[in-house]
């Protein structure tokens, strides 16, 4: 099966992929909330395509070079959920002279830094740590929020829309009441400093969230203005054990070449390695970290993951598959040259590495391959 | 410092990685040992170049594609260390035919698979698990190694050179004495191996070895043939746990825009995360995870790693620096759009991440950028 795949390569089922954003978009529109998917997951011009006939026309990137790469693909409002990077300020500039851009900031100082360095007015998000610890302005005070609101409301280059957060923090929860509870924390408090905002005076603000966990799992959003998910569009190993999807959601798998069968351990070595799947990591049940499921593979496909079967380890290139003695039985037969499927800890980790999709079909679908890192 | 770098940026100190490589150089001669140094970790043709200045001929790489890129660039004695995929037959018949190609086999089945698809000879050795449990034949029996030493004795295509191994458990030693305890451990291994071979009439098996704290570390390697370390090309943060190296000769940081400073809880935000370091991981003493060190960059360099500084964690984009309360003041002073400089933990995936390097100088260095994944 699969002759033409001979190293590994994620193998992309356009079906599910298109059902998962339908599925979100349509519970956007349910919950009168702007949609603004993340691209970071997918990083695509063409999947991007599949996002614009669910009638999406606003989108998220994680940097100014993924937010460059859609602009060139026709996106022309563009978030970039990332504290803006003043070192960029050049490529910020000709990006905001072609589309409708919004940074984030948390900080005077940046705000301060960019509004002396911008050629053209761009909106501003202010971005509130709501509890996740990684980055914005506290919710619970410290920062300079109000010097920084009113900066912004009297800049004419920084166009202050509201308030956004990301609540990573979903992503420790496990079940549906556990992300409930971090969400409803989370909207709560960018609440609070909305209206604290308002009582001094600053008004119009939007409300930004987007977990993927909260958007997959929850019916109701709550009185927020846009979500921006992003890892919904393949979902993976880490949402299957948060409870936002199931096995029968998940995107894509890495088709992975089997180079040794070790049946007196019960294990396999793959070609898929650190530098196809990302060293991510899951701790299963029983506290064993897990580098991804495995699933076989079929001409229609894949199938759910093997229980009892978990890539144990990476090394650069190599992937040891191992199995409880219970669970073996369906690998007896596997042999060298063989492929078995893998799914991944971290979709977008694992995208960001293979840098091409193959779908069922065969067809290859590329994805923004990043110039150089310096100057 | 650095304006023009914008966004996380390997800077490479060309001096450090000469003498890198020129001590290694030094020893091999020293232990009259083949030097077949493992070009996975800098991926560079230039720097490939460096070894050659330093008396190098032979090469090893993880892939067949890696192969192909460094024999487009003059090398033409290539050892592929990593079961070999009979799924790229085809280009591993053309690599051989343009290269002296050696090949690892492990088992009856792959090497038959190999002797009746391969268009031209290559050299095979047989891989042995010395006791880090990854691929090859296991040491202490099991597997087929003698049907496979027959086959492969009797074959005309795959050339029995020896037996190689990699020692990937000194990776989890820690200091001399414990390095030394494993080496010497996979040596007898191989060695016991060879003369249980040699009693059943294989004659003139060379012993192949080559993990980088055991290269490092010990002077004497041993009764071997062939040594093939690669790390030591840039060493790293977990080179220095384990002892191989101080930080004085690791030979290159990231250099990271700082997007956000938080004094209240001691941390800064760095634009620098998974896709630029890997999700690599070194616990530390106390048992805290670090995703890397911090050092301060300055002119002619970067200095020492910053006691009680570390990454905390790191998102797709993302990394957290944290200090300890007596860490904090070299920090005080970093502003938004400052640069740090991040020490990897693993050197070998952050270069695969960044694929670019920086000199000192300014000078760029390219690495083998992969084609597409499929087909």
């Amino acid at each position: 099966m699969h002759p033409e795949i001979v190293r590994p390569t994620m193998l992309l089922d356009e079906t599910r992929v298109r059902a998962n954003i339908e599925r979100m978009a349509a519970k956007a529109r349910a919950n009168r909330v702007r949609f603004r998917p993340h691209f970071k997951t997918h990083q695509s011009a063409q999947i991007g395509e599949w996002f614009r006939a669910a009638g999406v026309s606003a989108i998220t990137t994680s940097s100014v070079q993924m937010a460059a790469y859609f602009a060139g693909h026709g996106w022309d409002d563009i978030t970039v959920a990332f504290p803006a990077n003043v070192r960029e300020i050049g490529e910020i500039n000709r990006l905001a002279a072609a589309v409708r851009l919004n940074l984030l900031v948390e900080s005077l100082a940046a705000a301060q830094l960019l509004e002396s360095q911008l050629a053209h007015p761009v909106g501003a998000w202010i971005e509130v740590d709501a509890g996740s610890g990684r980055s914005g302005v506290p919710w619970n005070g410290g920062g300079d929020l109000h010097a920084l609101a009113a900066f912004l409301a009297g800049s004419s280059k920084l166009r202050l829309q509201g308030l956004l957060t990301h609540a990573g923090n979903t992503y420790a929860a496990r079940g549906r009441d556990a992300v409930a509870a971090v969400h409803d924390e989370t909207i709560t408090r960018l609440q609070r400093l909305r209206n604290w905002l308002m009582e001094h005076g600053f008004l119009g603000l939007e409300l930004s969230f987007g977990d993927t966990p909260a958007c997959s799992m929850l019916d109701n959003w709550g009185d927020v203005d846009e979500a921006r998910p992003g890892n919904f569009v393949f979902y993976d190993l880490t949402q299957m054990a948060i409870g936002s999807c199931i096995a029968a959601d998940v995107g894509f798998v890495v088709a992975c070449p089997v180079v040794a069968v070790h049946p007196e351990r019960r294990e396999i070595v793959l070609y898929g390695g650190a530098v196809h799947l990302s060293k991510d990591v899951l701790l299963q049940a029983g506290g064993l970290p897990s580098y991804g499921a495995v699933v076989p593979l079929h001409a229609g496909g894949w199938g759910d993951p093997l229980p009892g079967v978990w890539l144990r380890s990476l090394s650069q290139e190599h992937g040891v598959v191992a199995a409880t003695a219970e669970s073996w039985p369906p690998l007896a037969g596997v042999q060298v040259g063989d492929l078995l499927g893998v799914l991944p800890v971290h979709s977008c980790l694992t995208a960001d590495l293979l840098k091409e999709y193959v779908t069922l079909g065969g067809e290859h679908i590329s994805m923004l391959r990043l110039p150089t890192g310096g100057g």
